[in-house]
């Protein structure tokens, strides 16, 4: 039998020289196990179940990298069971920080990944030579006509990817049936004067229940994909949503909630956060704040983000990084020379406050990267 | 038509005193319109949709007391977008911790909260008069029939509720099915000796497609509730499986994943995620790692989720908290002192240590409470 291939976490663990080999044994019982080393009796649980620290290095900032492998087996092979792993308990703790994760190609083609990825949105909306333009459905509290009217605009405008405002869900000023309706009206009406038809992406946040009908509806009504916020949600939801082929559209994942974890000393590096895990769990595109805007994201941070959606992954896609978060349209070329030509900028503020033309303001933002 | 309620949210917020009312500010926009206040144009919007600044105080450290209210119709009036208004954009911001929350009558009566909760669970395992006794099956690794024997044990000597241990899932070392039923004959059997039958609690930790076809086969084979673990499978999920008739069972709620909001500067207060919050997402018990465990929880912050589970909540059923991750079996007397006579120690290692007779370690855990 083949030996079986483990998953590679990689922790920033803040200890004295004195405690630090302790702690790193406590992540291995911690994650697993979750009894003291003297309930540990059987050989073959101490071996094949509790973690194990391959590598504990010194930091130059009085922190510690300890390298832990688990047994791929333990997770039972599901996206729940992996986050347990990786930071279920040790979450409760303090001071430890999961900064990097490799997994194996076997274990990594359990979970499929994005079903479209970079490549498949560019077949999509028709683009190769540039990167994708996204405009959100803004501010909330316009009512479905309101936001169709504006749809109508960006997508006139050339907006490749329009996306409702991630707080949009069924509220009474704006119910999901309508909105989803008046902006698809919108684009068929745009695309019909353009000859190109932009994406419109509803955001899917509702009870448990309804999500998945509301998807199928969305589907058959013509959205162009989805906007889901997997930490409110459910990071297996979006897996399961963006696998399954009922649904079989281009998934948008937004960061609400995860920024309690992208912590300095505690919680989960942006890295493997907003990319690996996201990617993994099957976002064709991830939305993230940029630095320089509205959040205290770093350039370092971003470019870790970048990195992880993108990277090779034992031949999983890759899915498109998208930042946001006050994004200002005359960053935009010097953004684009950081980030590439694989990017999706998702502009809001700026581009509606550039003039009261917001038509005019969509066809400024695509010159940008033309 | 009568006013609308208000969500009343109470942010703690690192700032100085030349920017914290920018800052305050700046949480209202950012959880509801999320665009710069010039954009901001429809009178509506900014009086219905932004959220408003009630009050801001001083603190002794430094930081500020922020009250802001919401509208509770921006919400949908469902939970993850409860969960996005109060958190979802601020996370990604630091110094911002929601401290404290207020909801209303009505707004309250649409989550249900609790099914069975503390006087549900009282009738279902007929003890009345003492603290309920909690203990989990471990550690991973052991096979069904190893866990079903330690499950015997545990329910002849007298333990309340046995529960898998939150890392347990459909390992192939230890599938699902095969455990729940070793578990649940070893129930049998302990009740026709005893005559009184422990709730055994499978743990559904799964892929979302057969989760809720794990719960509903648990059920018909007889199991006395679930452990789910909301933070890493759905808030909402838990709150639907505590709410849907066709499920039925108590919910104990595991606080896998939620420690990194329960950071001091910047997250979710304890007894705003782990009381308030699961209560209403339905769960009828709460685990969380008591202080003097293997978890850095202050004495302080195990109080405020006792309260936040049992004060009273406008009718809603009040939730048994049940303190664990490393409760040695000498402190029990103190705790129960402490904690009253509505709580549910769960204790794992120290019961398992005491000696290698299982059910006499049982026996003098269950002698500690009465």
């Amino acid at each position: 039998m083949a030996q079986e291939e483990r998953i590679i976490a990689t922790y920033r663990v803040k200890a004295s020289c004195r405690d630090i080999e302790e702690k790193a044994h406590d992540i291995c019982l911690e994650q697993t196990v979750e009894v003291t080393d003297e309930l540990v009796r059987d050989q073959w649980i101490r071996e094949r179940i509790v973690g194990t620290v391959e590598k504990i290095c010194q930091r130059a900032d009085e922190s510690y990298e300890v390298i832990v492998s688990y047994s791929e087996n333990i997770t039972g092979y599901t996206l729940p069971g992996l986050l347990n792993v990786l930071y279920g308990n040790v979450s409760l703790k303090s001071g430890i920080m999961l900064d990097n994760l490799e997994l194996s190609r076997t274990f990594t083609s359990r979970f499929g990944g994005p079903r479209f990825g970079i490549e498949g949105l560019r077949k999509l909306t028709g683009v190769f030579d540039r990167p994708l333009l996204a405009a959100p459905l803004k501010p909330l509290g316009k009512s479905p006509e309101d936001l169709g009217r504006l749809c109508y605009e960006l997508a006139l405008g050339g907006i490749d990817l329009i996306k409702d405002d991630h707080g949009l869900a069924d509220q009474s000023f704006c119910p999901f049936k309508e909105r989803v309706n008046a902006c698809l009206d919108a684009i068929d009406r745009a695309s019909r004067k353009t000859g190109r038809r932009a994406l419109y992406f509803p955001c899917i946040m509702d009870r448990y229940e309804i999500m998945e009908e509301n998807i199928l509806w969305s589907r058959e009504q013509g959205a162009g994909g989805i906007l889901v916020s997997p930490m409110i949600v459910g990071m297996d939801f979006m897996r399961y949503i963006s696998r399954d082929d009922r649904f079989g559209l281009p998934v948008m994942a937004h960061p609400a909630l995860t920024g309690a974890f992208l912590n300095v000393t505690h919680g989960i590096s942006h890295g493997v956060l907003l990319g690996t895990l996201m990617r993994l769990s099957g976002a064709d595109m991830v939305i993230y704040p940029n630095f320089c805007g509205r959040f205290p994201f770093t350039r370092n941070s971003c470019i870790t983000v970048n990195e992880a959606l993108k990277r090779p992954f034992h031949g999983m896609k890759s899915a498109f990084p998208v930042p946001a978060g006050g994004i200002s349209l005359s960053s935009i070329p010097e953004l684009r020379e950081l980030f590439g030509l694989e990017v999706v900028f998702l502009v809001g503020s700026s581009l509606f406050s550039r003039s009261s033309d917001i038509r005019s303001n969509a066809e400024h933002f695509l010159s940008l990267v033309k």
